[in-house]
Formats: C-alpha cells, sequence, structure tokens
C-alpha cells in the first residue's frame, strides 16, 4: 500500500481521533482499540470474540468492515480541519481470507486527500498463532462535513 | 430491486437459514433478528442500540454493513444445496443518508444465483418516526463452499 | 431497480444530456446511441463490434463499464443545475454473464440524488438472438462540479 | 501496493499474455500496448486520443476502466494454468483526479491468487507534461475458468 507522506492541518489530529473512537459505541462493542495514529494512517485492533462471529466461528465479514471503516475513516480524520466531520459515502471490502485468529489489526490508509472527497485503502490482518495474514482489503470514500452541528469530529 | 422467482435446491431452505442464524455470535451481539425467508431473499431487522453506534450517534455504518451482509449472505443460502457453505467473497456499500432511526429493516435479494458464484444486493431502510426511508444499498458477492467441514451451514 | 420520480432543476435537461454525449469522443468510438432520456434516468444502446471485444469474443467488461458508466452519469446529470458538470467518483460494475450478444442496452437510474453527491445503479442487458438477459449491474457515484470552465456540461 | 513474488504455474506465461492481448479487439481500438509482464503483475499502456474522451476532454472512466482492467485481468492470468481462462467477475474503480494526460501508465497486481478466484488491484497513473500523477485506484476479483472451450486463454 502506498504512504504518502501528509501534512495535517491541525496538529490536535491525534487528540481529535481519540475523542472521536471514544464516542463510537461500536468499537466498545467490538473490543477494539486504537494503535499508531499518523497523518493519514490509522490504525485499530481488536481480539476474536464468539460475540463477533458468523457461523463458522470466523470473525464476522461485517466485524472486519467495522473496524476497518473506523479505520479508514479515522485515516482520513487525521487530515480535515478542526471542526469538520466525517462521514463514509461507500466502501468496498474484498474478503481474501476466512477471518481467523486469535488477534486482527486493521490499517486505514489515505490514498488521496481532498477538501470534499477523501480516498482510502485499508488492510485487515489477522494473527493466528503468531502468524500475520491479510485477510481482507477494503477501499472507502469519505466526504467531509462541515458546518453541521450532528456532523462534526 | 428486481425480485425474480427462484426454485430452492433444497426443501429445508428456511431451517438451514435459521439454524445458521442461531450460531452468527455477531447477529445476537448487534440483536438482530429474522423476518421474511423467501427463496433468494431474507430479511433481518435489528434496532438502534448506543452501542452500535458511530460517533455522531448514528448506526455505524459498519454494523449497517453487517446486518446487511447476512441478509445478502442468507438470501444466497437459501438457492444453494444441503450440506454447502456460503462465504462472502466481497461486498460493496453506499452510505445514503446518515443511518438515523429507532429500527432498521435489511433486504438481501439475490440477483444471479450460480453453482460457484452467486450475486446478490441489498436494501438497508431506517425507521424513523414511522417513516421508512432508504439509508443503503450492497452489492456482495457469494461463494458456494462444499465438501469442507469447517465451511458448511 | 427502483424508479422514484424526480424532479429536475433545469427543464433542458434532456437537451444538455444530449449536447454533452455528442461531446464525448469515447461514445462515438463504442458506437453507442442514447435511448429514452428521463428525469433520473438515461438509456445508452450499442451493437456489439470486434473492436470492442475481449479475448473470447465478449464485449469486454470495460466496454460494459464505459457505456454503463456514461448512462450512471447523464442519469445524475438529468436532475443537476444548469452550468453544473458532473464527474463519477467511483463504479463498482458486477459482471454477471459473458457479455454475449448483437446488441446491448445499458440503464442508469439514480437512488439518491444530492447537492454534492449523487448515488446511482446501472443495469447491462445483452440481446442475443432477440432475447434480453442481465449481464451487469453498476453502482456509480457521482459528484456535482461548479464554477469550474473546464468541468461543465 | 503490496507486491509478493509469486510463481507461475506455467512457464510460458508472458507468451499466453502476448496471446491473448492481441485477441483483444478492445486493445487495439483505444490504443494500448503490453509492458512488463512478470508473474502476479502486468502493465498496461497508451496514449490519449480524442476517441477515447468523456465531454471534458479527460480521457473516459471508462476508458480507464478498460485498460485497468485488462491489465488486472492479465496480472491473474499469469498466474493460472496452461488452458485456463480468466474472466474478470467483479471490479470497481475509485476515480482519484480527471484523467488529464498525454499517456497513461495501468498496473494491475495480484493480491491474493487462488484456484478459483483470484483478487487482484490496479493503479492508473497519467503523465502529463512527463509528471507521473496516480489518478485511479481499482480492485478486481477474477475467477479462473477451465474445461470451458468457449472461455479459455
Amino acid at each position: 500500500m502506498d504512504q504518502p507522506e501528509f501534512k495535517p492541518k491541525d496538529e490536535r489530529y491525534a487528540d481529535r481521533v481519540r475523542d472521536s473512537f471514544a464516542r463510537q459505541g461500536a468499537m466498545a462493542t467490538i473490543g477494539a482499540s486504537l494503535g499508531d495514529i499518523v497523518p493519514g494512517r490509522v490504525v485499530i485492533e481488536l481480539a476474536w470474540a464468539a460475540g463477533l462471529s458468523q457461523q463458522h466461528g470466523f470473525l464476522h465479514a461485517g466485524m472486519v468492515a467495522t473496524a476497518l471503516d473506523s479505520a479508514c475513516g479515522y485515516a482520513g480524520f487525521t487530515l480535515m480541519p478542526a471542526g469538520a466531520g466525517v462521514l463514509t459515502i461507500e466502501f468496498k471490502i474484498n474478503l481474501l481470507a476466512p477471518a481467523k485468529g486469535q488477534r486482527f489489526r486493521m490499517v486505514g490508509q489515505v490514498i488521496k486527500p481532498g477538501r470534499t472527497v477523501t480516498v482510502t485503502e485499508g488492510r485487515a490482518y489477522a494473527i493466528d498463532d503468531g502468524r500475520e495474514k491479510l485477510i481482507a482489503t477494503m477501499g472507502a470514500t469519505l466526504i467531509t462535513i462541515t458546518g453541521r452541528d450532528d456532523v462534526k469530529n
């Protein structure tokens, strides 16, 4: 995955990501925690749990998508101005292999930032018996929302 | 959404969907329940909950995707032979509007069944103060797995 | 495919589509012509040609996508204000069956119009020995561009 | 973009790509030529032409997709066994910037090869006044077809 260098518009980008992440009830429900936060790139980690599984015991594709979508959304959010909100317009996920493992690492990366539209990519890795394996890729398009009280931060 | 008529390969299709759904820990976690199950079409319903929200209080896009992915997967599963398992290869979701509402209804529909590859579409509706609104569309590609003990039903 | 009723912002929407279509060199190259133009819905037709084929003689997936993308883009364009330009942000296409036929009909339909972002869906049909068959579905996201001289109409 | 090393199943992979490419009428129509062919990675190049343009004079998104789809498809094809055919099941393209330039370079890369399903990614670059710029990303899912006379090579 390309990792271009980006300059954030707001120095407090990491704090804004942490504040927003803490308000996502879904992240607490799936037991996700924030890893690295750098301009244009955010890592989210979580552990396998029975309550996140599909019928064969693998992590449900939707749960992989939930964590990857947040990673991509916050990757874009690091480059947005203070006071802006971020919404996902669309994302696509390819499930490369069953999500089998004890832990999972989701990496969201900005490919092309924009004033209105930001394009990101995500990679999901399963850690199974100590070996890390790429299990899913995501492409997500974000929109920057400004001037709306119900969609900020 | 087109709703062609399909003939199931296994008369017990609805029971197989219910059995498999009951094994998805993720469906219990998000409080989802099965609605209509007809050949090529499955409905899943859930209520809003703080534990499913993103930072603005809307249903998290990933949770919309989780329920839609199951609806699409089980829509395809109704047409698969007994003993087969279903896995999602990829899906794409367009978030048309913030997922704001008290209840949500997800409809999965087979567009093109196949021996190996099945293509489905999903629609997510929010019910907000009694009014139903289309909030997301999904396209999901499924694969039929046969002869693998770890991926059946 | 849902076909909601839409009210155009500019009564000259059909003329604007025709003018813009006539400037797309790619449409002439693939031999495409405009069919129905109604608010939120545009049809494009083309004939099979050796110069549009992939290695097995079917219409190339990219050529199916080219005609569908124009159909979706112009479907969105019918609802945009005079002077605005339209660009595709992203599209996804599912190839349901090999594009085998003498003629092809592409239908673009707006699902959700918006001031900035418009979401559309496309359906591609092959007409093979007089029988019409759904061969591809597309989801395309458009952006309305205003105030840029190089991207209008 | 990750570039894992792959071992081809058939040593004649490059010749098979060239033979198949030469049969794609669409590649001749858009003036595309093959660049590098290595296991899991294929490059396709083309020049801007009025006959490939959309209404603003940029390369039509569908033409970008046509060349990228072939690059991705042939990237997957390099890893398939002799006698197999390749078909695209679905692809998604994000248009990051208007396709403005004199020449274009499309890179297709396998992310995850499989016996039945292969997942690939593509990158499209515009060369404008000597400067290369990333203008589009693609994710494409391929299927390996064996034992069908109408879909081989």
